[in-house]
């Protein structure tokens, strides 16, 4: 099953919710410290208990390379471990020059074998199109994020009338020929959501900012549900993982899973 | 002697050319193939014929990331090889929210040991700002890139009337409190390194784009000189590492490193 593939089963599957596997050494269970690769122990018992639940996982690269080679191993063998049945994002947030940024799509698709990865638009087309050549994946390109930095230029006000993140999503839109494009939207940036939504609904959407960042998953769900849009994920990272810091992490995260998936089927059958 | 004594130092000796190791493994000699880790083995030679006249080594991480965790092992021990006496750029053009970007600014600096970063602005203050925190160091936000896809959202026009690179490079120089960020603005852009040198002249610079991408070294430089600004650094990658693929291409490499700063020795005494 290829990439698009698996993204198309999970929604229609209404696994709507993204893990996002944000292991940070210093945060994880204590007694998984001991263990060879605590890393990759900690989130092979996450993946264990939510599998059948997750729409997907996103691995955030910063944590991995916090830790060096070893933690670069980690992630590593966290895909691997995942495994081919699963949509995994590589959320690297990569984004350079032509022929540089060739480089990073095939360490992203090649080595590390994920299915989407995240992008920079700031540096344009030539930056993201060597991403768009593997036409089987999907890339989410950052438009409006969660955070307070977003105001300082994705809201900034051009003078053909668009923001700056509106005018992003509208190329993405553009540069979509192969249909692998998708865009990431702050799931704490409500308002904006609702006034993009016609372009927005053209792209699979990644939301991130559900949870510890302060979106509210019921509000963001009825807004889809009302524009009769299911091309979404929303990631939440610290509320499912670390919900319990005990030997029962596993449970606690798939339970945190649960209630969310519910929450989304409970608006959809609304 | 901390990073930024190094830029100081650079610059103050008129080493203004910084040594992109772009090192791909399709485009090193030949003949290097068959040591253990050729990346690293070319990267030696171009280090030990160039390090007394290079101002600054720049790293792309993507030619390494693009090699998996080997790639990284030889960009590793390239950091090390360059030494503590050399200005080492970390271009990894990183940008993720607060608490992500804090793990890719240890990653940088505490794991892989660079003196500077490259930075996407896209995501605003609060991404850039855990890199801010280590404030012995240079970080390098993209202001205005080398490439075409410059023109798609860096040229656009605010309705405050700036163009977006330029108010990016204000935001910057706010920033700019603990005197430990620049800019890179891509040696392509000439009339816009005019229009914009007295923004520019308040902060280090980051030129890349000389050479392969085309721009006109002696034309960047004088425009520096009339200015009376000599904090910048201009990067050369293929046009230097990849001069000659024969045996020789140390001793090429160095040869067209000493052509540049004469190139720029020149203007300088004009």
């Amino acid at each position: 099953m290829d990439s698009k593939q698996k993204f198309k089963r999970s929604i229609e599957n209404r696994k709507h919710i993204c893990i996002g596997l944000d292991s940070d050494i210093k945060k994880i269970p204590f007694f998984l410290l001991n263990s060879e690769d605590p890393l990759f122990e900690f989130n092979k018992i996450i993946i264990d208990s939510t599998i059948d639940y997750a729409g997907a996982y996103k691995l955030n690269f910063a944590f991995y390379e916090n830790e060096g080679l070893k933690g670069l191993n980690s992630l590593k063998k966290t895909i691997e471990y995942i495994g081919d049945n699963s949509f995994i994002i590589g959320d690297a947030k990569r984004g350079d020059i032509g022929n540089t940024s060739a480089m990073y799509a095939s360490a992203l698709f090649d080595h590390f074998k994920v299915d989407a990865s995240t992008l920079h638009p700031y540096m344009g087309f030539d930056s993201i199109s060597p991403f768009l050549n593997y036409s089987e994946k999907i890339n989410f390109i950052l438009a409006l994020t969660s955070n307070p930095g977003a105001n300082d230029f994705e809201k900034l006000k051009l003078t053909n009338g668009d923001y700056l993140y509106k005018f992003v999503i509208k190329k993405v839109i553009e540069w979509n020929r192969s249909e692998n494009c998708g865009i990431v939207f702050g799931a704490t940036q409500l308002s904006e959501l609702i006034d993009s939504i016609d372009l927005i609904k053209k792209v699979p959407v990644l939301l991130p900012g559900v949870g510890a960042q302060g979106g509210d998953l019921q509000e963001i769900v009825s807004i889809f549900k009302q524009h009769s849009i299911n091309n979404f994920l929303i990631n939440s990272s610290r509320g499912i993982i670390y919900k319990d810091s005990s030997k029962n992490f596993g449970k606690a995260a798939k339970d945190e899973l649960t209630k969310l998936n519910t929450t989304v089927l409970t608006v959809f059958s609304i």
